[in-house]
């Protein structure tokens, strides 16, 4: 990480900051505006606008940037407002009674709980919806580009994507499985959604094949490191979610401890972190940002 | 209809047979492989391709030949499935329990009731999302005219589409309203995926904007005559549907009594023939199609 500290200095706090304002205040424009009556379109602002961590588009815009885009282009910000309302969208679904169930989430009552349950299904198919033609109509891309990028999500909302983790998760997580299992959901789970980040800025920046290789290895280990920490955060009470929901789980904490998931974390990152290094020779913001929030996080549930 | 009636022997049944045909075969390409385990992949499949009567994708195909497109074009074909899939997604999600609580649809029990809600969610989602990656990836058509059907379909499925038409008719059905708000109302809930189906023939086509103006009201008045053959059907025992569903609900049949609402569908219908004939200056498959569709299931309810 010595690379990366050098360049700190490029990166500041301020800079992020923006780059999250900027994420922000494009999905309030990219949403439908308050009205009074229209319930499913408060439920879609109030689902991707609560404070969140808006992980995924960031590390959409640095990667971008790292493989040597220029962040001004508008339509790098729509692609990951698009991949941010997709997160959304399953973390409305995942939320709801026939699911995970859950009451609260980034500090509020989930959207169900809000809204209803038909309006919280209704949001999350206008969230998706809207982010597959947010991608078709973003500016300044070339067609083709787009239609890689609509590929991608497709590819990472499906089937082989955030729908088999969520089914995995409901249908095995309450039955003894191995490690190898538990990976294979996360991979589902978390993995894919931060490909189809990956991938959408490697389509911008017209990355090379073995860029876009590294990116996907670099997205791997990066989901596992994210369930991992969601894994040991689940006890915690100041999450802004329901707490104790992986208790009786099969989840990797609960079959070796605390401390050896904290080591498997640890080897993930360090392992995504050479990844990225070698697919991206314009920058380090990414890593940057990356190890910064861990190191908080890890602290926080230490 | 005399030219329509005189065109008759250019599209004999076994033509529309063969359509219905390549549209079924290639839904079951689209979709994922049987698995035994695979619950959701099942419930995609069984929503999709239980029997139906497949007018959306019927359209498209029908109207990009009345356009002069040669229906031998893959990418057509794919596009035609990708409606047929959201239309899928969109009967699962309005059955849920949340929704209209349907437990039959096309004979068959309704999705969640065959494999559980978290499925039918699951199973929906995956179906949305693979329609806009079927377009993405379809053959032989410009990137271009890729990006526009994916603008198209999001659209019609999102908060101006399906989903305010089905909140619409949930938070607005059971209250007393005027024909206008039914009106609306049928629109959201039938006409916008009639729409995506015009405009995308149309794309493929390269149709003037005119056409595509006469073709989307030519959708405007179909799904109103659709929506109004469905209010009429409701009481029937024979639909493969729950019946009597709209018992106490604020429909047009409800209020103005099923003749004058017949009478209301063949002005539809009449108007929806005119748009169509100004539109399509290569055939008449189209409008053979909907005029004998409608005899046929008008003599049904009658």
């Amino acid at each position: 990480m010595t690379a990366c500290a050098e360049k700190q200095v490029n990166y500041p706090h301020s800079d992020i900051s923006m780059l999250l304002s900027d994420i922000e205040l494009r999905l309030d424009e990219l949403l439908p505006v308050d009205g009074e009556r229209d319930c499913v379109g408060a439920a879609m602002r109030e689902g991707t606008l609560a404070p969140g961590k808006r992980i995924r588009p960031m590390l959409l815009l640095l990667t971008a940037r790292d493989l040597g885009c220029d962040l001004s282009h508008r339509g790098l910000l729509d692609l990951a407002c698009a991949i941010e309302m997709v997160h959304a969208a399953s973390l409305i679904l995942d939320d709801m009674p026939c699911m995970d169930n859950a009451q609260m989430r980034r500090g509020q009552p989930t959207i169900h709980c809000q809204f209803g349950e038909h309006v919280a299904i209704l949001a999350a198919v206008a969230l998706l919806s809207k982010a597959f033609g947010v991608i078709a109509c973003a500016e300044g891309l070339p067609a083709n580009a787009k239609n890689q990028a609509v590929t991608e999500l497709s590819h990472a909302v499906g089937l082989q994507g955030l729908v088999q983790g969520q089914f995995k998760d409901l249908s095995e997580g309450d039955k003894p499985r191995n490690a190898d299992a538990i990976l294979m959901t996360n991979q589902f789970k978390t993995s894919t959604l931060f490909c189809a980040s990956m991938q959408m800025a490697s389509i911008v920046a017209n990355a090379s094949s073995e860029a876009r290789e590294k990116l996907h290895r670099f997205s791997l280990d990066l989901g596992q490191a994210f369930q991992l920490l969601d894994d040991l955060a689940d006890g915690m009470t100041n999450t802004g979610k329901d707490c104790n929901k992986d208790a009786g789980k099969s989840t990797l904490v609960n079959m070796l401890g605390a401390k050896a998931v904290e080591n498997r974390l640890r080897d993930h990152l360090h392992r995504a972190n050479q990844h990225l290094e070698a697919a991206c020779q314009n920058g380090y913001a990414t890593q940057h940002f990356i190890q910064s929030w861990f190191e908080k996080k890890l602290a926080a549930v230490s």
